[in-house]
Formats: structure tokens, sequence, C-alpha cells
């Protein structure tokens, strides 16, 4: 959301100290919508894939090994107990019980050894649709403004206004979601989309 | 880097559908890079700085409930370990032991019972400096053609070759890292850049 707040606003404010219609930047705020919603959807859905395979992978190792190697695998076990203050006596005691369920034993070095978490199902589904979603949502709210107004000058101060009010509002939900402080987690995300907005401005007016 | 390579990929050829000099599609790649760059570099930031605090702000309350209801994360350090398959009796033996130490203690809770990690120190600003050099370089790739050519249409069709050429290679590079069919791995990160600028430069030359 705030990548697809802040990159289409950058784009059409730079374009906007560039171009002289609103029609080119529109285009190009189109494009780049399309672009940054199917790149990153598709590139979350092969995240959260790559997460699941990952996953899968070491659990079936770690069931092999528990086949092929299972002194070693219970020494292990023993190890990540020592390791957090259990004494060794009872480490091996814990340790031989957990082994008497390949599946809790399976688990127990997921978690304790390669600190793996299982993924959610369908986390890669809902990662690209996610990603997709909000930043279809996001990116429309930079270039609307160009859309309804004559000028780039005037679609550039509308767009602003909106976008910097939408990441601020954003910025706030996501503080408060995440619980930090309400304040500086507003400024922050809004200070992000100012600065990309002003450097795009800056190189597009530069370089054109 | 695959965001890098496929959007300012997608939009300049996008652009190319639309606009018939060189010169504002590298006006708007150059604007797109930098906003990109900018946002997922800072938003980088500030997600690892969330994390790191995240971490914090459960470890300090997980220290405080040691200290103000002991009994109680007692019972949850040996339902952690009933829940992997310990026994009650050596659950409430093995909690006892790690509940000497506060700190073995504190751990403990941070990964069995809210299975967090500790983030790697500087996680955040190697996370921004990773993304946005990433991005930098990603970009300057699909975008060099427009530099080097005279037409907007040689322009797309040498960025189209050096670009999907790219996306192979970090594919590639990717999947042998990860641990995934190269083939498929390859030909996945491929056919995002593919299908995102089919998608933007079917949309701009629809709207322009």
């Amino acid at each position: 959301m705030s990548d697809g707040l802040t990159v289409p606003f950058a784009l059409t404010a730079g374009l906007s100290g560039a171009l002289h219609t609103n029609q080119l930047i529109i285009v190009s705020g189109l494009a780049e919508i399309a672009a940054g919603c199917i790149s990153m959807g598709l590139g979350g859905f092969l995240a959260g894939e790559s997460e699941v395979d990952h996953y899968n992978t070491a659990l079936k190792q770690e069931y092999s090994e528990i086949e092929t190697v299972p002194e070693l695998e219970l020494k292990e076990v023993e190890e990540a107990l020592t390791a957090i203050g259990v004494e060794p006596d009872l480490s091996k005691a814990v340790a031989l019980q957990i082994s008497g369920n390949k599946d809790n034993w399976a688990n127990f070095m997921m978690q304790m050894e390669l600190k793996l978490e299982k993924p959610v199902e369908n986390r890669a589904r809902m990662s690209a649709l996610t990603i997709a979603a909000s930043y279809l949502v996001g990116g429309f709210i930079p270039l609307f403004p160009y859309f309804i107004t004559n000028t780039n000058q005037s679609g550039l101060y509308l767009s602003c206004t909106v976008t910097i009010f939408a990441l601020m509002v954003f910025g706030f939900l996501k503080s408060k979601f995440t619980g930090q402080n309400l304040i500086t987690g507003t400024l922050k995300v809004a200070s992000i989309g100012i600065i990309a907005a002003a450097a795009a401005f800056l190189l597009a007016k530069a370089v054109s």
C-alpha cells in the first residue's frame, strides 16, 4: 500500500515537472500502476511459494534424518535444551520422550534448531492478492487528480494534497496496528512519500 | 532486484508504445527508478525498524510478566513443553530449571510461545541499502537501451532483449540460492517481467 501510494505519486509528480499535459502523466501513471501491481503481486506469490517450499524441504530433511541418523538428531534435541538452560540429565530425558513421536520430534527440530514456522495455508495466493489490490488502490489516489484537473500544475497540487493526506492516514493506522508511536510513525511514512516525490520531481526537471 | 528490473522495464516498454521519442521515456524511467529506489529503500528501513521494535517490546513484556506473574509464566513454559510431547511431570521439572535464569526463561518464551527470532544487528540499515542498491542497478538495465538507441522501437527491442536475459540470469541465481528447480524458477521470474511489461504496453497503447 505504501509503495502503491508513493511510487505512482512520485512518478506522476516528477513527470508533472517535465510534461505539460495531463494526458501523458496519466498514461505513465496507469502503466506504472499496472507494472507495479503485477510485478509486486506475482513477486509476492513467488516469495510465498518459496517460503512454503523451503519449509517443506526442511521438514522432509528432518524426517529423513530422524530415520537415518536418529542418535545425531537425539543429540541435537538435547543440545537445544541445554542451550536454553536445562541440565544435561533432564535434557536427555526430555529428548528421549520427544523422540517417542516422530511428528513431535520433527516439529521440535523445526522450531528450536531451524527456527522455522509453518507458513499459513494459501500464503502465496493471499500475499499476491493483498499486495496487488493494495498497490492498485494506493496507486489511484495520487493518479486521479490528473483526471479531474486541466493543467499539470493543478493536478500536481491536488495529487500532493490527497496523497500526503492518504500517506498520513495509512502511517497512522499502520503505527496503531504495530504498536509504534503514532506521531513519529505517521510522519515517517509521509516523509518517505514526500522525499521520493521531491527526488523524482527534481530529477525529471533536471534531465528534461 | 526483481522489482527493479521489472517495474522500470514494464513502464518504459509501456511508454514506448505511447510516446515517440526516447527522451520522455528516459525521463519517466529515471523518475520511476528514483521513486522506487527511495520508496522501497526507506520502506525497507521502516520495516526493519518495526521488526526490531516489535521484538524489543515483546521481550520487555516477557521480562515484566516474569516479575509480576511468575506462576503464570511458569505454567506457560510447561504448556509449551507438553504441547511438543513432553509429559507433565518432566515439563514441570524443565520449567523449574529454565526459570532459574531469567534470560533463559524470557528467551524460551520468545521462541516457543511468541515464535520470535532476534533480528540481526543493523537489520534496518542493511535492508534499506540492499533494496535501494538492487533497485537502482536493476532499473538501469531496462533503461540504458533508450539512451543508446535513436527510436522508441529500437529502444524497446534492445530493452526487451537485455532485460529478459537479466531476469533469466537473476531467476537462475535466485533458484540456485534458494534450492528451487532451476528451470521453473528461471522461467517464473522471467514470466513476471514479461507479463507486467505486456500489460503496461497494452494499457498505455489503449489509453493514449
